[in-house]
């Protein structure tokens, strides 16, 4: 168990009012004494973007040993220079050959960069772990949160000369999951019904940015500027962004369905979710009401949670303190809270949890980069 | 069925994108030709709130007619004047003296003043709608939305002298069971899963402001300013800031399991609820889950919703255009949207719905309104 150290007080009055991904300049915290020549070689794929400066704040964070890390985005960010761990890198262009002598590549380019590039970086040999859905439902390709399916890696082995893909899941996926499992591993689930309030970092950095701006021509009483979403986002929620399907559930929802499916391995759990963009800058929170196979009181759950690694239980009835995702934000754990008997199902067979989660951080990089030590 | 009249853009950049309650200067929209001789006297108690404010506006758009109008409040406001209807009022101290003549009294001063004064008014043969929860669970008091459960009304009857006291449900019931009832209807909900994304005026106009400073205060880089609630409300969510009682759920959430049963007559339905308020002005959503008695598809559903009272369908998948908090502000229908079957049941036993609703109005006092309206 992890337990939160500040206190409430502090988190309403400190930086993280208003969190935002790190930019380059607060990636160089740590100075590595050495580069070790044993480590592997890395490569981050969309190195400008919200995720990719997360994976860099991430490998800072958990020192990550590595020997040389190249740093890759599109021609239109090549060239750009910054500094990291007190040495000078400068972004280079993303090409076949960029691979070359690369052991792990954690890719967040998008779907598309990943579908043309992760191939590419397997044949080179180079491990990747991709952020993006492109091979997330790929039979061949293992879906992770080290967490729950660490099993999933079995087979995958650095410094064999072999490339592979591994694929992150969904950022809402994750976040459920690490706290559902739990549970399911003691009582099963049965039947999961989700419904997401999604910060604007899901849809990157350009999105935060969008909220923030708007934010501020909404109370100056001017019409909010809509690049990224068409709604307004200002002082508004909207259905989740990604395209709708011909059942009717969209795109993310779907993810939240068949990984989770895939992540437990279990092709009977039976999912639903309702998937929402709330004006919250960079961390998930979900609301998640389960079913059980077997009773499960509160109280046990509430210990099991309690014990689950990456997991802090955030539950004060008491002085009505839950997680909330600002408290969550910039940190690795995800928080549950209102834990309770779901009084819509008999005796014990269900519960009602809450959950919020740094999308950025466990949702993406976080995750990513603990795959990438369970290589090492 | 009522389609919302204005394009998407249109909401985008008018004056709704911080949408508040409307002060008693632009109340004064309409001028009675004359006074009704004939029509009841009424009495708005907390009329310098947030929703004793739209009460106002309501009475107003709906020419609902009157003889006399009091204003009450509280010996703070007390003396305060202001123009309605071309006619200027002066804040008058709620006494028991106050609803002598009265024929209707619309209460939303919060449910100490409404255990205080409600049974003095129907002493002294004032019919009350109130908005608090004192009175929604008294067996003897009905408990209405106008489009579920008019038969509640029978037995109330205007200018028979005889007081009354009429219960308000909460704003979240009201707006979730105004697109769950015609569904009910036809199917019979056995279950239902709820998950609130609430806005700020649930918890009064200071919490509106609050919201506002707050915002500014975290876009200026200053502390936020937190008085109404503990948590920083800007660019965050928290549980419902109600007390948590003795099973986990809040008390919010429990009105939602209780007023539920009493509206639709049903003592068996299963309702469970997670109610999260959000950083938006004056509208809820709701993501609600529906298991039925009996199979009732996505297409039948949507005609049901096109056709029922009050409820506008705004269910564009192409367009990804769905209801929001912002469209329905200041509007009277609730929205419905996100319409589709449940993959997490079988066959057509199941839907998720997306639901909005502007809180002060349809949540509160056009409810009330039409209550009222009930009586003429």
């Amino acid at each position: 168990m992890t337990i939160l150290s500040l206190p409430l007080q502090n988190h309403l009055f400190s930086s993280t009012a208003l969190p935002k991904p790190r930019r380059f300049p607060l990636c160089a915290t740590k100075v590595r004494m050495s580069l070790q020549e044993s480590a592997p070689s890395i490569a981050v794929v969309g190195v400008t973007g919200a995720v990719g400066q997360e994976f860099l704040s991430v490998l800072s964070d958990r020192d990550f040993p590595y020997r040389s890390i190249k740093m890759l985005a599109s021609k239109r960010s090549a060239g750009r220079r910054f500094t990291f761990e007190e040495k000078e890198y400068v972004v280079e262009e993303l090409t076949p050959e960029s691979f070359d002598g690369v052991d792990i590549a954690l890719f967040s380019a998008g779907g598309s960069i990943s579908r043309e590039f992760g191939p590419i970086a397997v044949d080179r040999g180079t491990i990747v772990v991709d952020n993006s859905s492109a091979f997330r439902m790929d039979e061949k390709v293992p879906l992770v949160i080290p967490e729950v399916n660490p099993e999933a890696m079995e087979g995958i082995k650095l410094g064999m000369g072999k490339g592979a893909l591994i694929a992150n899941p969904n950022c809402s996926t994750i976040i459920c999951l690490m706290a559902a499992t739990p549970l399911h591993r003691r009582a099963k689930v049965l039947r999961m019904v989700v419904s997401t309030y999604q910060a604007a970092s899901g849809a990157g950095a350009a999105a935060m940015e969008e909220l923030e701006q708007q934010t501020r021509e909404v109370l100056e009483g001017r019409p909010p500027t809509c690049k990224i979403f068409k709604e307004q986002y200002a002082f508004n929620l909207f259905s989740h962004n990604a395209s709708i399907l011909s059942n009717g559930y969209n795109e993310e929802e779907m993810k939240m369905v068949k990984e989770t499916r895939k992540i437990w391995n279990d092709k009977d759990v039976k999912v639903t979710a309702t998937c929402i963009r709330v004006p919250v800058m960079r961390a998930h929170a979900e609301s998640v009401n389960l079913q059980f196979e077997k009773p499960l009181d509160e109280d046990t759950a509430r210990d099991i949670l309690k014990n689950a690694p990456g997991v802090v239980v955030i539950d004060d009835r008491a002085a009505n303190h839950f997680p909330t995702p600002l408290e969550v934000s910039n940190r690795d754990d995800v928080a549950v809270g209102r834990i309770r008997r779901d009084l819509s199902q008999d005796g014990n067979q269900g519960l009602d949890i809450f959950v919020c989660g740094d999308q950025i951080r466990k949702g993406a990089a976080l995750n990513a980069v603990q795959i990438a030590e369970m290589l090492l």
